[in-house]
């Protein structure tokens, strides 16, 4: 798994980053937020985005120290937009346990990620890099954004392509693409391998959000760690629906206008749905955009000399699509 | 009115400070953002901690043009924090009007909060100064552990003078003080001078928020643009209340606990609470602390030479705590 051959290049300085990790979530006054955050952070998550960021700094030949900062920065923006994520979904198991809104409560989670949202702030101004400030504040409003458009998509069959890809790279690839960038940044790369690790990061986040999408609705409940068809009941609008409504005849989009715009569901909606994906090739395609976004991260890398940190980097994008391939 | 000649002496540099904010509330993609923010932020609240801003930089000699990026800046993750603040109070009333998470829904208020904080961090970054970055980062966590510590210390007779003088000068006074050290610090102010400023702001905010705490036991509805006894019906522990408790006898203690801690409030408790306020002289003692806290801000400005801009920001201190006087 080229996931765990990563985390074994980089096992010294993750080991670093979980170490400043556990001193920031910490707080000498408020208890509470230590305990909601470790529920979160200490839950066994992939740690991906950490990951970028240190892999894309030694990349570029960086050896520190603030690539450490970095990743507890770009850690610490996913894990509140998690806790966020959880109280405007309304979920009940994230990582295969209880939501945090649901062994505490909603208050805890919305002031809890705000906490961690500032620590992230905290941690990058450390660095005294004003660029790299500038791309994490970026990606931090495109994520905020992007979770906004989602809102007012969901439930919207008129939602197409072009906004779900939008969505998704804000939500999703906004947070790869700063780890990688701000990792080459702060390594003073020259400016084509910054570029080159701001496309692989966005093509790789991307992919990687297309297949969390596909293998809602074909999945199952073990590999993704979250139940299959919540999307469905969410209402949401991804790409195997958006694809399918496309190409609905009047009695399918009925059936659309009914599970996702009015949101009556019954027993059977799920399959039936399954059914029309299969029927109009809806999840085949959208296995074809996730391999495509997947094979642009990978040509972004032709700017780096052949290494090992660098042949990680390309197994990765054949890793995030593995689960659909 | 020293907030209204404030104002006035100020009335340039606001405009631009509002015509900033409300291009940067703006989304090119998700329209629900103006919507909410548009909601609160021309609600006409009094924009105090902006105006502080530009006070504290004029105040030492600065013409711009970062003073007005840092006060949009203190105005967004103020909204920001409302927004987040009326969510996790379950409010139905902000500035006299409905408030966002009843307009919307709970979902939109926490997203848009966090868009808002993302975008005042863009906002001070563009700044390029190092010191205002840590001292309003510094600030942002404070805020959000403090929110964090009000809400466990809720309901918990245990609750001191310490435990609210630190949830208050967090959730109130840092944001007052970073605004003021923030303006002093882009205006290159000696150090004696931008400490002078964060004194002032620490104190000032300290003596608006136990005012604030004080009116609702014992203001009006219309004076105060909510409801009086939220505190109580929430169950908060501030300062009269702590105080009262303290020299409780056990039929008083009893009931304190019944109230606060059990939360079964009945018709009547909470002029029962108002009358055991009276009898231990627990509002006049809060006023006393909060009237000397204006005077700890007052004193402070003894590091400025005379003026109109500091002779607006001395009568600032007798008119927050007017409303109690």
């Amino acid at each position: 798994m080229p996931q765990d051959r990563l985390a074994e290049l980089l096992s010294g300085q993750m080991g670093q980053v979980t170490e400043l990790i556990r001193a920031r979530m910490a707080s000498q006054h408020a208890t509470r937020i230590p305990e909601v955050t470790a529920h979160l952070v200490e839950a066994g998550g992939k740690r991906l985005r950490p990951m970028l960021t240190l892999a894309a700094a030694n990349l570029c030949g960086y050896s520190g120290p603030f690539h450490i900062h970095l990743a507890a920065t770009v850690e610490f923006i996913h894990t509140a937009t998690l806790l966020h994520d959880d109280v405007v979904d309304e979920s009940a198991k994230r990582r295969g346990r209880p939501t945090a809104n649901l062994l505490w409560d909603n208050k805890s989670s919305v002031l809890v990620g705000d906490y961690l949202f500032a620590r992230s702030f905290q941690l990058m101004v450390e660095t005294g890099n004003l660029r790299v400030l500038g791309i994490l504040s970026n990606a931090s409003a495109t994520i905020a954004e992007a979770e906004v458009l989602q809102l007012t998509a969901a439930q919207d069959l008129a939602t197409d392509e072009a906004i779900y890809l939008q969505v998704i790279r804000g939500k999703t690839a906004a947070l790869f693409s700063a780890a990688t960038e701000a990792g080459a940044v702060i390594a003073g790369a020259p400016e084509a391998q910054v570029q080159a690790l701001h496309i692989y990061g966005d093509a790789l986040g991307i992919a990687f959000q297309m297949a969390d999408d596909l293998l809602d609705y074909e999945g199952s409940a073990q590999s993704i760690g979250k139940n299959t068809g919540d999307d469905f009941r969410e209402r949401k609008m991804t790409l195997p629906v958006i694809k399918a409504v496309a190409k609905a005849d009047a009695a399918e989009r009925a059936f659309w206008v009914r599970v996702i715009e009015k949101g009556q569901q019954e027993d059977g909606d799920l399959a039936e749905a399954l059914k029309l994906l299969h029927k109009h090739g809806a999840l085949e395609a959208a296995r074809g955009d996730a391999l495509a976004h997947a094979a642009r991260a990978r040509a972004a890398l032709a700017a780096f000399p052949p290494g090992e940190m660098k042949a990680c980097l390309s197994d990765l994008t054949e890793y995030v699509v593995a689960r659909i391939s």
